[in-house]
């Protein structure tokens, strides 16, 4: 039996076009794309056409407002710095408790190592961001505001275009980590107040190990890694061409798929959510009352531990997750999760299915026949589950419903 | 005809073993290394496995001394960095005149943003390093000695092992870029007391945008990239499953070809340069009588200019470069050999042959054939070569002999 993937927002497969687009460039054009030899012109060509596949899924107006960087991370660090560091009398960074660590991290060791503020902005049980308490932070000594355009464990969309206006208005940069919205959702910065975008190829079906920063052109702008003179001295490091070559190549697909992850993408995605939640007991979507991605559905189930609930759906064959896969192994609750006060009942047990244009009605059906009887065997094996069921509670399934359950926490 | 590329120092043609070794990851095996599920512990295997291949190629005591980054540039980056955040007490860093701009940028952003003390060590005529100065500048202040292990535009080979021990007199880290030395030289770290090491893929047939940073046990260590736990809390982001297989693969090879380089390799690059000496009047081989890396060889011809040569030499489908591939294309002369003090006359005319175990006797035999003829059509259109030429001086070539030219300037 092919195992099932639902694991996409920790990373996809690598498109076979996109393999066949970066083979050439391992053993055949090889060069160096800075050498000035043949060998090293005939791979800054595709170079180039990579940029503008890349500008192209973002809609920006210059292929040269595309940095290739060594992936999501690399891109959201860099942000937080070269704002920082390009505005040296603004030292605060606005910012939000669900942002991926990459941002958190990132900001914490700038608080920690240079004393920068970090305003970190709520959100409500929805995954809704406080708006209010995000343009009271901003002011004269904010530098960057950065707000992910699409959360990794929820796939809550935040609107980023108007939180970008009130940033422009305390005259601070805007940043947005995009690495779940590229490719899934669609994008246009050409008339956009979003300063500066991250991404990464292997969230996207391209390779692993490559990313990009958008920096809308006129930003000024600050390196994070120094050396060579690549990427026009804003990225040094010899240039990865056949990953470039199979990003610019994954990004083309991912602009020709938007539609398709809008419509079959999310019907499956629906299709799956409403038969978990009509068929089982104390399950609820988290977020599920916000504008998400088309793919992402996280799904909590009440009094249960999502690393039991995994197992088993791996032994059915099916590869999901607990939070993000940065976060699973070490079995701290999801932060995401918690920022959404999710009730404790429910914070252990929440599983993320990730979906993908590669995904079938057949992937969905096998979960709806096997995730039942999962859980409610997992369900007669908890101790608290009994109590409740037992005492006859309600037990329903609900989707929106769990906004009510949050707001009353 | 098949094109020569005698540009190796610059960037290797990725060995097919390498691609092979890569490709099951892209597409199959295409899970995230830190999921828990079976698509994350099946390309978690491969992972390990590659470590144990690049701590085998340095002679490193543990796997975890290794750390994948992105690239030779990040790796140096990340060592200067660490080096000074992990010993906040101290605030200088020791280095060469003679290292890659991924060192030299580096160094020169942190005095700027921080105030780092940057004590750079001059080079004599050979480009032998200035030991007492470097000894000198050693002190209770010195957080990092960074010294390459060998040069990439003349090959010198620096002897780090020593440098290392008086940095830790000083009580100071000893960091070394061997991104042109791996793969080249023996390595040996086990009884080393080199705390930090640096190298690149792409420079010895593997990936590009794949490298390592070795970290002795026990060495405190500060991460560049922040946020996901991945390289056990010491590189964040998603691991680069297919490049680390290949980076791998190609530190395996590399490991077994060793004795290659120093026999085969050298013997044609020797070759090289004694056909050249020898046939073409003006010659000089940079460094030629310090230990070098057995596969380069920097050869300047007096009065000419660089860019005119290999344009020549392209003609004639032969890739070589004029100094860095990050420095070409900018027309400054190169920093390595100024730091030398070659002579004006000779300063402009400086070709990098640089070979690999991929080069034949029969590539070697046709820059013999084709190089003589270049140098001379270019030699008899150069006003000052013909002034000095037909003022009967001498115009011999010399390997050696290049030492006393540098001494006299
Ligand atoms: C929202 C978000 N930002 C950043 C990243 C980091 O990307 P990468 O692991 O490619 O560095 C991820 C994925 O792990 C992510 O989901
Ligand atoms: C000595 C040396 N150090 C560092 C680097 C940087 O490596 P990379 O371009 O892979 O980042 C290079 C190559 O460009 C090099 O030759």
């Amino acid at each position: 039996m092919r195992p099932i993937y639902l694991d996409n927002n920790a990373t996809t497969r690598t498109s076979p076009d996109v393999v066949a687009a970066m083979l050439p460039f391992f053993s055949e054009q090889f060069g160096n794309a800075s050498s000035t030899h043949a060998f090293g012109s005939e791979v800054a060509g595709v170079v180039r056409d990579a940029r503008r596949h890349v500008q192209a899924l973002l809609g920006a107006a210059h292929d040269h407002e595309v940095i290739f960087t060594s992936g999501g991370t690399e891109s959201d660090n860099t942000a937080l710095l070269s704002a920082l560091e390009a505005q040296p009398e603004r030292n605060q960074i606005v910012t939000t408790a669900v942002e991926h660590p990459a941002i958190l991290s990132f900001a914490a060791y700038l608080r920690q190592t240079r004393g920068v503020e970090v305003t970190m902005i709520g959100v409500d049980g929805n995954g809704r961001l406080d708006i209010d308490a995000y343009r009271t932070a901003l002011g004269p000594q904010t530098a960057v505001a950065s707000v992910m355009w699409a959360n990794n464990e929820t796939g809550t969309i935040y609107p980023v275009e108007e939180l970008a206006g009130y940033a422009h208005e305390a005259g601070a940069l805007f940043h947005t980590d995009a690495v779940q919205a590229a490719g899934k959702i669609p994008i246009d910065l050409s008339s956009s107040a979003i300063d500066m975008l991250s991404l990464s190829g292997h969230k996207l079906h391209g390779p692993k190990g490559i990313g990009a920063l958008y920096v809308r052109k006129g930003v000024k702008f600050k390196p994070l890694l120094r050396g060579g003179r690549q990427e026009r001295g804003r990225r040094a490091g010899t240039e990865n061409v056949p990953a470039i070559a199979g990003l610019g190549k994954a990004a083309e697909i991912a602009a020709a798929g938007i539609a398709e992850e809008q419509t079959r993408v999310r019907s499956l995605r629906d299709r799956l959510e409403q038969g978990v939640l009509q068929q089982i007991g104390g399950s609820m979507v988290i977020g599920g009352r916000e504008e998400r991605l088309p793919n992402t559905s996280s799904i909590t189930f009440e009094f249960l531990d999502s690393e039991a609930i995994l197992h088993k759906l791996e032994q059915a064959g099916i590869a999901a997750s607990s939070g993000s896969a940065c976060a699973s192994g070490s079995m701290e609750p999801s932060h995401v999760l918690r920022a959404m006060n999710v009730p404790a009942t429910s914070l252990q047990g929440a599983i993320r299915f990730s979906l993908s244009r590669e995904n079938t009605p057949q992937d969905i059906d096998r979960v709806l026949n096997v995730l039942p009887g999962i859980i409610s065997h997992l369900q007669s094996m908890s101790p608290l589950w009994r109590e409740r069921h037992e005492a006859g509670s309600s037990a329903q399934g609900s989707s929106g419903g769990a906004a009510h359950v949050f707001a009353q926490s």
